[in-house]
């Protein structure tokens, strides 16, 4: 059997080990042959291929980043798009293909797999942590890492000089890195983007903290927006690739604060910084384990799956079912934090 | 209502955290009074008291170590111990108690609680992630973090010399933290005390990495132990403590392959670093939710309970249960990181 | 004898190193007693104490922050400041100051030495690097490791994706922070305040790194500053603390090569995450070295005197050389530098 | 210009720093071609090459060990070899050499230059600091750092309970890093192979520290030694490769404490952790200046010379003086620590 592998979406420490695992496994075990495709679906669209074996996997499993590089290229809105695909991997001679990214990787495989007749089987990867059937995705340890690590460091100088300190974490629709990242860390306000903020109200556990004799820290996610009309907003202008233009939730939260509360506050933007560098244990060992089920799952043609973590098991989940709704920060573990706060 | 809190057994990053996140929830949502004992069940049996307060608990959460200390004292071993914990806890005017600790704190605990009348909740607490009924404890990825950074120094160092390399960590009687960094950081053998091991084998093993041009490494938990005679042993002189004197399971083994191999061999052994240090964000995030289920319980009057990780949710549990069986890697997983020997 | 130690500016990792070097050393073989004064040169000048000895320095060495608090309070500025400060001093029982702070801070205490006769032995301290008559301060080493960390991190992801990548790093006046960590985190460009740059070979450089296959990663000083003209640059607006409103030159810079180069930019603000977390092991030897040789020039009644790095060895130097002139990133370690840029 | 490029010696992070930043220089600014030879003196031995050009350094920057290999082959000990390098470097159309090592490289590069008039020039690379002429040799930071961590991590479980903690660090000859790590850690007891050290006085030191109610770190190189007769030794067996069988310095200590003092001792072995892994900044921006002030010294035929570090500045001294004597802990710096010894 020959099995083509790809990478798609945003990068994510973590995906080099599942191409490692799936490799050796699949070569060692099951006597498979691979192929890697470059760039996410451009890869088997383009056919552009990368020879994939066990010299090829050596020594990747702590690098962050993929090497069969990634994008978003999204083959449903190419024009014919998925009967190149269809072509390329026949003349490829690739039997099944192993699809590793989020929800429109997936959704794309999804489509490939039900209505094409395409043996896929998926691999969730988000570092935002919001995907739904899976407990945790591989890159989510990591990005909390990076954000504990950088509040811990704020604390000190926090405590020495009565100012106001924001970071600024990723996760556009959902809060999990502001969440475990600022419980992490011991934050005194964790703003998401599930829960519209009161800016009345953050200010108030500011100044309650300040008032104490501390200095407060702010973690927010970049998706996490006031409520309607609350702060005067920048411009907004976005730029060519879809970003506010100078300026995100972080530094306009820092702007608002030193205007209301007439205390200093300084941001932190730890940006693409979460999505690099080597991945932490735990998601060596998720990313590890994903990849060797997977293989598995090609071996028993268990195929229009997705392997997923549950408690401590991996376990195989329909592809459809896993970008059917994004997994959002409940309310309850919101206001279980809340106990934190001010 | 007043709480106790106590600590028993080993040190464990977290522990901290537990603490922290009861007394907060506790002073701040349900209006408790907090009182610790020193030293794990030796505070209640000598009436050995610290105050703890929102004031105390501040800035501990980074802290490894426990701000309450902690022994091995056994109250059931202690003629007439039970009964003056039961007299103290009155003194004190303590209605519920938190234990967090391993098997044998627990099992105090379950004792008090079942046969005493004491109010007790339970935390679990153990770095080498052998207690039953909770996916995870605390402290445990901390320390899988620490071995995993030592492998990750050791690839590049073993593959500029032709030299085998031991890593030596923690696990008595389970080899989670063996398993866990073994696969993290890419052990080309990981031994662990569940299976006796074949030292030929893993000579073996040695030698086809060393023929393909790649230093070997090698994690082995402290617990591992070979096939009967198959090793020169030291004296196996037990020091004080219970140790074995001069040359643990580490040592020997490198000791083992030179003889054999004829290839030079060095160990690092981690020791107490694995206990020791800030605890992961994972571990913060852990220890700082069974800290507030944990209060939860005793609000809810829900005594000789121990609060566990299922999945993502954090459960209630009988606390006898969770000591009755000691929770060892299973086969299925050692083979699964055996795709990685060699 | 009887010494005060104070702590002035902004924050630095190791300013707790060297106070309880000086304690240590000064109480246990001289038989000096202390007394810390709070919040910089506001302590002596309110008279806000705080007891300091061996028990209150045990533990602090790996914190940061520093125990006494800081300001930027200025005496000299205050109308008979410096007349209450003398008075202070003697109520306090006070023979000898340790005053550990930056360029302002040791300003005063030349001023207080030599116009006023106050026996004051100076500690330097800026994370900047840029003060004169020392190799280096202590500080810095750990903001170049928060610095390069995350350069490295964005290595990764920046090689994954064909996106430019920018990080801002501290420095108003003076470009070490960037120069070191440029050079150890291998960025493309590096951009200092030393040097106006010129944004269209920025952005060449940044093409040139695009032709070749791999993105682009900037380091750029928040002192860095365009050439005339040649950047749309926002309003400008300050806050009432002196700060850019909205878009420090790192997301300026970003904006600008979006413009110009039509490729994605992203940018990571380290803001005060450089000032805070646990001193480098290179930062705590400094600051302890730096500890134990002013209690000694204290010991010597060496007055008037600043403790300084000269390569391996901690000389004394005259206060007001220190403070003198700033030091800055010569030409030709730039440079030096450029063999690694575009 | 044609130049040959070996690292010699023990793993050392930085290696590949120096060697990318001599090749990055050489190509781009001098227009030199380059080739690695393999493995130390073996390379030029045994005409053993690599391909060394821009293409081969990219991303080995943050890299430990060394892309080239290493031994210890000295072929001055081989017969005719010497002969043998000369040939094959003018085979290889070498016009100058570029040698990378320690006391035992740099020893062959002096001969080969003084006395059979090959072009080189040396960098020094030591993980022990030990080497004469420069203030600082790369890798050492590494180690000291990792060396820190270790001690901080066990300072935790130290305190929380009564037990002797012992850090076995590098240094056979030279107690550079146990001195600078134990400094940066805050030990009690610091041990280097300059001063003997008495055993009934460290157990003196570690007593005192138990009777204050904390628990000792005692950090000892490996190469340090108690006055003669005054432990229980054992049996000092060597192995084939020059070590002394299952047993180092620390493992004894702590043994020879617990019989002494009756407390609990036990330790952490760092061993070759200290040696791999990433380098950290100062020893990238070290290793780097080293590489580009190397090739310049080849550029202007400044041949028979080391590069070396002097203050802030990179200087050229002679080879032969680097090699002269070993560079000590001298008394005066061991004398500074021991205010926080007990």
């Amino acid at each position: 059997m020959r099995i083509g592998v790809l990478t798609g979406g945003g990068d994510c420490p973590g995906l080099n080990a599942v191409i490692r695992a799936s490799v050796r496994k699949g070569v060692q075990f099951y006597g498979f042959e691979f192929v890697g495709f470059r760039d996410g679906w451009k890869g088997p669209l383009d056919r552009m291929t990368k020879p994939l074996d066990v010299e090829a996997v050596r020594g990747i499993l702590p690098r962050g980043g993929t090497i069969l590089g990634s994008s978003r290229t999204n083959p449903l809105k190419v024009e014919g798009g998925v009967e190149r695909i269809k072509e390329n991997l026949a003349a490829e001679g690739v039997d099944a293909l192993i699809a590793i990214g989020g929800e429109d990787t997936l959704g794309v495989a999804t489509v490939l797999g039900d209505e094409y007749g395409v043996n896929v089987v998926g691999v969730p990867k988000t570092i935002d942590n919001d995907l739904n059937a899976t407990d945790y995705t591989f890159g989510f340890d990591t990005a909390v890492h990076v954000a504990t690590e950088a509040i811990d460091r704020l604390h000190t100088t926090a405590e020495s000089h009565s100012r106001a300190l924001i970071v600024e974490v990723m996760g556009r629709h959902a809060g999990w890195i502001a969440l475990h990242s600022g419980l992490a860390g011991g934050a005194n306000v964790i703003l998401i983007p599930e829960v519209t903020f009161d800016i009345d109200e953050v200010c108030g556990w500011i100044e309650s903290r300040f008032a104490r004799g501390y200095a407060p820290i702010v973690v927010v996610a970049e998706g996490a927006t006031p409520k309607d009309g609350q702060m005067e907003v920048s411009s907004g202008e976005l730029d060519a690739f879809g970003h506010v233009r100078l300026g995100g939730i972080g530094e306009r939260l820092a702007d608002e604060i030193e205007r209301r509360t007439k205390k200093e506050a300084r941001t932190t933007v730890l940006g693409h910084t979460q999505r690099g560098g080597t991945p932490s244990p735990f998601d060596r060992w998720l990313a590890t384990r994903f990849g060797l089920h997977a293989i598995d799952a090609v071996h028993d043609g268990d195929f229009g799956k997705m392997v997923a973590l549950r408690g401590t098991d991996i376990v195989r989940v329909p592809l459809a079912a896993a970008t059917a709704t994004l997994k959002t920060v409940p309310m309850s573990l919101y206001e279980e934090a809340k106990v934190f706060f001010g």
